[in-house]
């Protein structure tokens, strides 16, 4: 019996924050429903985050899971901007588009002293962090008012890693998870492992719970990772068809399609690997290309052609976040989504 | 109720096929205790071959998978193997070796009409291939003496397109697996499933029985697996420290150490991507590289200096085999393992 199940949850299953694809409505559906609903912040300004959680707050009284990317962000590279600009020149050209400002484009902050202030106004119950963890003095805030901590670990190093810096879980991110890797002691992606492969080799690593990640797509996924050692599991992917996220038409019909059986990690979104659809800009530049600059830089540079490719009915410029098993993707409410996925028919 | 439950196993475990790592002594140990053993043909010529099977017969009467590969030899392209002679150069001369023949060193051969007539005389219950099918005529062959076919799908698309040719069940390949994958209708190595993801998209796609492969390394996965969909499992790497294998001490202690947390896909040693543990070689002209001539040839130019530096007591130049969870690899008889695998405490 772990910390999480005391967290009054129907079921061990917890909404995967997934930043730029949900915000609010989904985590209160999911936490009302019975599961632990989760609140990205790393595309949120301070003013944007006090007012989710306050609706939070006065929508749900269950416990909720806000998340922080805990990256550095790197010094703007004029000449890296420089060559990621010349590499997406035919494009712009192709869309008459003029090359935008290294500076403009959607960002992601990392946890800083000003989104914990937020945070301490509003305590929630539990704080998620990828990429690692912020600095010890920022996670003693955290812990301050009682939040318990989860950070991702893709390989046993880094699980061992994050609980002897004191989470009270690791979520074990396998390769099949959609959306950004969490590795963040080598970026030697030979390193990441199947799910298969790494949760049972985290859990007999650590103490500390262990939430399973990455192809969690349905019941029989769910059980699976249960079996494996899991004390609960984190579902991303599955919930994007639901009505309560925020992503596009277009990739909501391509999690639909068969396009969907063809994902790749790339890091042209936004300088870091993550899992998305395969699109017409990861086939043409190379899904991994080292022009793209650090993360989370190279977003800026496509934020016009992803805008204008949209405009124009077109996902070949966008982030087609999905894990490797989109079959459970239904475009049904979160709740419904959640009892399926807990193997509970339901009413 | 499958028919892989009607050949009387005591367990729905499978051993895996791997060619080079184990003869007769491991399939024996594993069917007697109640598995299926599997013995692979592809590095066995035809007397070796007919010699093995009658030697499993005289010591045992349980059901046997022979496995083969059913990929096409390419001719011998001189410019290729010149090209990969001259990437081998420096360490032919730091072993003091004189470059070897093209057409030496270990070979693999493809499923023929000559190995097909050395298994009629056997008919062994099972015959699993590797790397798609052989033609029709051979296939109807080996069915003909009643034998149930299995073969390997890393996708979706594959496991459609085996059923169609009259597979008795399919052989999930998550990419997890130690040694060779079983891809066939694409190189695409992004279209490679974690174990997680392929097995229940795999079992929702066909009618036939479906085996679970890779990272299957323990109690906990085999039980997984089993919940996943999957009739049966298949495992390889966790057999590979039993006194049974026939792999070198080198490669046994590389199992028990931390190496074996590092694996890559790499085509250095055969020409095709397989797992393997990640060794000098592949640190340095990379794990995949284009230098590589095709399967199966590029094994030969490799074979002297893997000599020599085993000879030295060095696996810079081995292929060490090994899938994404080794931590299964107990130095203990076959049977008792399979007896642990199938969560059965035992005496």
């Amino acid at each position: 019996m772990s910390w999480i199940h005391e967290l009054g949850l129907r079921w061990p299953i917890l909404q995967a924050p997934m930043a730029g694809a949900q915000g609010v409505e989904l985590a209160i559906a999911v936490s009302e429903a019975g599961g632990l609903g989760a609140l990205p912040s790393a595309m949120l300004d301070p003013e944007a985050l006090d007012a989710a959680l306050g609706d939070y707050r006065r929508r749900s009284a269950r416990p909720l899971n806000v998340n922080a990317f805990s990256h550095v962000t790197p010094p703007v590279d004029a000449a890296a901007q420089a060559r990621w600009q010349a590499s997406l020149a035919p494009y712009y050209a192709e869309y008459g588009l003029t090359p935008p400002e290294p500076a403009t484009g959607p960002g992601r902050r990392p946890f800083d002293a000003e989104t914990c202030a937020v945070l301490e106004a509003h305590r929630p119950a539990v704080v998620s962090f990828h990429f690692g963890l912020p600095s010890p003095a920022l996670l003693a805030r955290v812990k301050a008012w009682g939040a318990r901590v989860l950070s991702t670990a893709t390989t046993v190093e880094e699980a061992r890693w994050l609980e002897a810096r004191g989470v009270d879980a690791i979520i074990a991110q396998g390769l099949e998870a959609g959306g950004h890797r969490g590795h963040f002691l080598s970026d030697d992606l030979s390193l990441q492992l199947g799910t298969l492969a790494l949760l049972p080799q985290v859990a007999a690593a650590v103490e500390v719970p262990v939430v399973a990640a990455g192809g969690i797509a349905g019941p029989r996924s769910v059980a699976a990772a249960l079996t494996l050692g899991a004390s609960a599991v984190q579902v991303g992917t599955a919930w994007l068809r639901c009505p309560e996220s925020t992503i596009r038409p277009l990739h909501r019909e391509a999690l639909a399609s068969d396009a969907a059986r063809h994902t790749a990690l790339t890091n042209l979104y936004s300088g870091r690997p993550a899992r998305g659809i395969v699109t017409r800009l990861m086939r043409e530049l190379g899904p991994l290309s080292e022009r793209a600059p650090a993360f989370p830089l190279a977003a800026a540079g496509l934020a016009p052609l992803r805008a204008a490719a949209e405009e124009a009915g077109s996902g070949d410029f966008s982030p087609l976040w999905a894990g490797q098993d989109t079959s459970g993707c239904r475009a049904v409410p979160a709740a419904e989504q959640l009892r399926w996925l807990a193997g509970d028919g339901g009413p």
